[in-house]
C-alpha cells in the first residue's frame, strides 16, 4: 500500500508512535498535526513542549531515560536564574533554550509558528511535516478541586495531583487550523489517518477543539484510526487514567471509543485488554512502545487496521 | 577620610578599579555608575554587557583567565542554536543566558533597567549601588572605513579590525540620566568621583553623552580623577590606542588629559608613562590590576589624588 499518512499527536507517546511511522512509511509521506494546546509563555519565552517532544524524538535528540527533554543536556541556565530568584518551577535546559529563544524572536519578528517549526524541522533535516494544530493561541485550561490551573501549572507545578472537574481550550473557538492542516486531511491520497496514543483530553482534544479540525476528520474518505491510549486497564504514563476516573468514565477502551465516535473508524488495542465487547472496528497488537522495533510494529498494526477498514 | 565614592565605569578594566574601590570603601558607600552604550537586542534578548561584567566581576563570578564572560560557563545553547541555524556571532553563555532572558522579561513587564540592574545586585549580595547611566537607550555606534558599525558588530563581530573614523551615541540626546545618577555626583557626602580606566572614547563618551552628566561632573563640588586607560604607551587591553591612532592622536596620557577638560581635576597615571608634561593635577603608580591587591592600591592611589586635590 502506498499513499499519504497524517497524524495525530500530543507529547511523548505520540512522539514514539510517529517515529514509529517514519519506520515503515517513506518520511516525507507524513503529516505531524501537533497539539499547541500546552504552550505557554514563560519569562517571555514562548514554549511549545509537544512540538519540541517531536522534534526531539524523531531527530534521535530526546532524553530517553529521562522521558523528556533533551539527551545531554545541562542546566546551567536553571542555576544561574535561581540565583537571580527568578521563577524556577519549570525546568528550561541550556539546550532546550535555544528552542525556546529563536522561536520566541521568530514569532515577535512576524513569522507565524507553523513557519519556525518547519524551519526548526529542516534545520534537524526531517523530511515529514510537522504542522502545529493552528497558529493562533489555545491553551489548555484544567478545572481542578484547586481551582483553574493553566496545563502547565497543573502538569509541572502540581504534578497533575489537583482532580479535574473539566477541562477547557481557552481560544479555541477562534483558532483557525494552521496552513496544510486540513489539507492533510482531505488528501485524497491519504492512507489512514491516526490518532497517537496521546492523553485524548488533554493532547487529542485540543486539536479537535480547532473549528473544522473534528468536521473534515468525520467527512475525510481515509480511515481514521485511533491507537488507545489504554494497556491493562491502566494509561502506559501520565495522568490519563487518574483524570478518567475524575470524570466519571471507567479506564476501558469503549470509553476511549465513545469519546472519539464520529471521528475515529477504528481502534487498535493492547492484547492485554483485547477488542471485548467494542462495537467500533479494531485490531489487537501489543502496543508498549519500548524499543524502536515496537513503535514501527504499532504504527504497522495502525495502518493494516487503516488498510482492512478502506478495504 | 570618609565620604561617599561615585565611579564611571564600562566593561572589564573598570570593574577591576570598582572592584579594588570595594577593598578599600564600604561597598555602601559606593555608586557606580555604568555605560549602557553597548547594550543591544540580540535574538530578542536585552543584553547589557558592561553592566553584566561588572555583576560578574564584583559577586566573584568573573571568568578571570579568559576575561570576560561567567566562571564555569557552558555552551549548550550555543551548541543547540548553531544546529537550528541561529545567529551565532555573539557567543551567549548558557549562565550569561538567565541575566539576559530574565532581564527581557522584566523590561518587558515595565521594569526600568535600573530596577531590574538593583534586583540582579540585590539578588547577589552586592551592597553598592550600581545604576545604569540611563533607562532609556542610548546605542555606540562607530562609523569605519567598512560603514557604520552598531557597537557589538564593530566589537565582537569584526574584531576590532575597521578603522574608526568617528564614534556615535544614538539616542543620546534625548535619554535622561537613570535616577540616582546625578544624585550620586551631586552628593555633597561625595569624597571623590572616579572615571575608571575604561576605553574614554567606548566606555565612558557615551555616559558623558547623557545630558546633564557631563554638565553635573564640571560643577561637582567633590574632586573627579580619572583613572588614565594608558601604561607604557599602549592601552592594556582592547581598541583603545589603536582607536586613539585612527583618530589622529597620539597614545599618550596628555591626549587623555585633553580629552576630559572641563570634566576631570586630576588624572591617575602609570609609573611606565609618568607625569611629564602633564598640566592637570595627577599622581604616579603601577595602574596595572593583575591581583586584587593590585586593584586595592590603584583604588587607594585614585582616591589619594582625589583627596590630595579637595585639600
Amino acid at each position: 500500500m502506498s499513499g499519504r499518512v497524517t497524524v495525530l499527536t500530543g507529547g511523548v507517546g505520540g512522539a514514539k508512535l510517529v517515529l514509529g511511522l517514519m519506520q515503515v512509511c517513506p518520511p516525507d509521506t507524513i503529516s505531524a498535526i501537533v497539539n499547541t494546546g500546552d504552550d505557554f509563555r514563560h519569562l517571555g519565552l514562548a514554549i511549545s513542549p509537544d512540538i519540541d517532544t517531536l522534534l526531539y524524538t524523531l531527530s534521535g535528540r530526546a532524553n530517553a531515560a529521562q522521558g523528556w527533554g533533551r539527551e545531554g543536556e545541562t542546566w546551567t541556565f536553571m542555576d544561574a536564574l535561581k540565583s537571580l530568584h527568578g521563577e524556577d518551577w519549570f525546568l528550561l535546559g541550556d539546550g532546550d533554550m535555544a528552542l525556546h529563544v529563536l522561536r520566541s524572536h521568530l514569532l515577535t519578528s512576524g513569522e507565524t509558528l507553523s513557519a519556525v517549526t518547519a524551519r526548526f524541522a529542516a534545520a534537524w533535516e526531517l523530511a515529514l511535516r510537522i504542522l502545529p494544530m493552528s497558529d493562533d493561541p489555545v491553551a489548555t485550561h484544567i478545572e481542578t478541586d484547586r481551582g483553574d490551573l493553566p496545563f502547565q501549572r497543573y502538569f509541572v507545578e502540581q504534578r497533575c495531583i489537583p482532580a479535574v472537574r473539566a477541562v477547557r481550550f481557552e481560544g479555541a473557538a477562534g483558532a483557525r487550523p494552521a496552513p496544510g492542516v486540513i489539507e492533510a486531511i482531505n488528501d485524497p491520497d491519504t492512507r489512514a489517518i491516526l490518532i497517537a496514543p496521546s492523553n485524548p483530553w488533554l493532547s487529542v482534544d485540543p486539536i479537535l477543539a480547532v473549528p473544522g479540525i473534528s468536521e473534515a476528520l468525520a467527512a475525510a474518505s481515509a480511515p481514521v484510526v485511533a491507537v488507545s491510549p489504554i494497556v491493562g486497564g491502566q494509561a502506559v504514563k501520565g495522568p490519563t487514567a487518574k483524570l478518567m476516573g475524575e470524570l466519571g468514565l471507567a479506564v476501558t477502551n469503549e470509553a476511549i471509543a465513545d469519546h472519539y465516535a464520529g471521528i475515529i473508524d477504528g481502534l487498535l488495542v493492547d492484547e492485554r485488554d483485547g477488542g471485548k465487547g467494542l462495537a467500533v472496528p479494531h485490531a489487537v497488537t501489543d502496543t508498549l512502545m519500548k524499543t524502536l522495533e515496537d513503535r514501527a510494529r504499532v504504527a504497522m498494526a495502525a495502518l493494516d487496521l487503516a488498510d482492512r477498514i478502506a478495504g
